[in-house]
């Protein structure tokens, strides 16, 4: 599929960093972003951008900040062309901790929202965009709305200059035909923005969902190297890149980057196809529980986990 | 997706024998049978049914040959209403080997076969029909073929009484598109026949190809445990079964099954998303370029492997 207007954002950093709490070593980022300029991928996002006053940097690597200063030093030196992005959570970002654009290394700031606080989103992303940078709103969980409060927030978010508007299946969830369903409807809603997608591989449908939202008009893609992040990860970079038919893209670099890094990162922490993660996909959950099973002495009793999940409480029953 | 028509073929011991020989012990596939049976899965397909003329019992196991009183003494006991299944191949299966349905133990013998042996083919489900058993011819590698030798072999197989015919992405190459196509197109070549599927997840699409051809009227669905089979391997019975909404599947005694047998015979033998096969999936080849660097010492050079496979030798350039 060639069509010139699709961009793809990389995300390994940002998602990823949901698994170890940013505690990617200086030489991880900068071999990613090394590789994936390489590989002439459009956005790279590096973390998020949050707060020093609301999260403990003892215990969340520099990626859960991505300070301007600090991020520089890391990427200075690298041969690049690839616009840096990071992503904001509503309440988790001061205004003095995002630099007007001219003096920062970003170009593209994300605003993840859950559909109730879009209008503070639209206010965060207005902020952004006084500030220089280019922004997007990836509406998380979209899966769980009812249809009314999705035309709702659409309604709002036409009425803005934010350019750029994610569906975003945060529980791997969604069948194509879903994705079918809410990109022509973004499209329908939001005429003149970008409509994005953002898939997680619970079902393993990461990727062939990714396709769909491309047929269906999606011209923003997010992915990331090997699929890494939190649980099953999402669409896998590389294997997006090889349906891309675009020759500006090359996918050596990532393929040398995954067997020099991100392979021996997998044996240390795991992402991928895991049955729990399954599970909360197929049941529209979010992946804590899967997580905190994860953690558990239990971790591969997928049996008890389907129970737990599928079994009603006893005081649950009318 | 619910149609009373879908029928679901499980073929964990069959394909995933192609890893290792075969060579499953008994209580792996009565384990294997008894799960299936209550999930109520329609078929199970046990191995090929070959010839001991052609293949060493020294180097394979029993599922390599499925002789009835051997396959008999490892399900007998079973409380099942599955209906077993076994796949041949063209000229490696003597018809002495085939008992009269009525003495023997399955019900339905699926022929494999590439394109230009479609007539053989069609010779060899004569003779299974003709002793009684259901059938289905499986057209391999249909992926690699011109659409003028595809409509012959349909238009032949349009003659014959073979009641079901599988579209098979023997390479894992095929997008959701090309299910599409050709879904399509062997539904107006064989009126009154059943469509099949059967997908490799090299690309990570073996699900998502499968909801495709679902949609677009395929009955016979095939599926393995926890994705066994060579390689990349198949479609995983567990994501089929939460899609499909038939009330008879039982999705628990799957997951069992994994847990306590297939998680453990993954520590031993490989199967899943692995390089080598994504690329050979997404260069439309046989994987057993893959297979043999995978058995190397380069094993995880992917860079290698992409060069070997995609840079012309000096002889090839024009």
């Amino acid at each position: 599929m060639f069509r010139s207007e699709i961009k793809v954002l990389d995300c390994s950093i940002r998602d990823g960093g949901l698994i170890n709490q940013w505690q990617f070593t200086d030489k991880f980022v900068k071999a990613t972003y090394a590789a994936l300029s390489r590989a002439r991928i459009d956005y790279v996002e590096i973390g998020y951008k949050a707060s020093m006053n609301q999260f403990d940097p003892k215990k969340f690597g520099k990626w859960r900040f991505c300070q301007d200063d600090v991020v520089r030093k890391v990427i200075d030196g690298v041969e690049s062309s690839v616009k840096l992005a990071c992503m904001v959570d509503i309440g988790r970002v001061e205004e003095q901790d995002i630099l007007p654009q001219k003096d920062s290394p970003f170009s593209l700031i994300r605003v993840a929202c859950y559909i109730k606080d879009i209008d503070k989103a639209i206010a965060l992303c207005d902020m952004i965009m006084d500030k220089g940078y280019e922004t997007t709103v990836n509406i998380m969980a979209v899966s769980t709305n009812l249809e009314r409060e999705i035309d709702e927030a659409l309604n709002d978010l036409s009425k803005t200059k934010i350019p750029i508007v994610y569906v975003v299946d945060s529980y791997g969830a969604m069948y194509s035909e879903d994705v079918t369903f809410l990109v022509k409807k973004y499209q329908e809603a939001l005429p003149g923005k970008t409509v994005g997608i953002h898939t997680h591989n619970n079902r393993q449908l990461a990727f062939g969902n990714t396709i769909q939202a491309i047929i269906d008009g999606a011209n923003m893609l997010d992915a990331s190297v090997y699929g890494i992040g939190r649980g099953p990860g999402n669409c896998c970079l590389e294997l997006l890149l090889s349906f891309l038919q675009n020759p500006k893209f090359s996918l050596r670099p990532v393929l040398q980057l995954i067997q020099e890094h991100y392979l021996p990162l997998r044996e240390q922490i795991e992402w991928g196809y895991i049955l729990p993660y399954m599970i909360t996909g197929m049941l529209n959950e979010h992946p804590r529980v899967a997580m905190a099973f994860r953690d558990s002495k239990e971790r591969d009793d997928y049996v008890r986990f389907y129970d737990m999940l599928t079994t009603p409480e006893p005081e649950e029953k009318e």
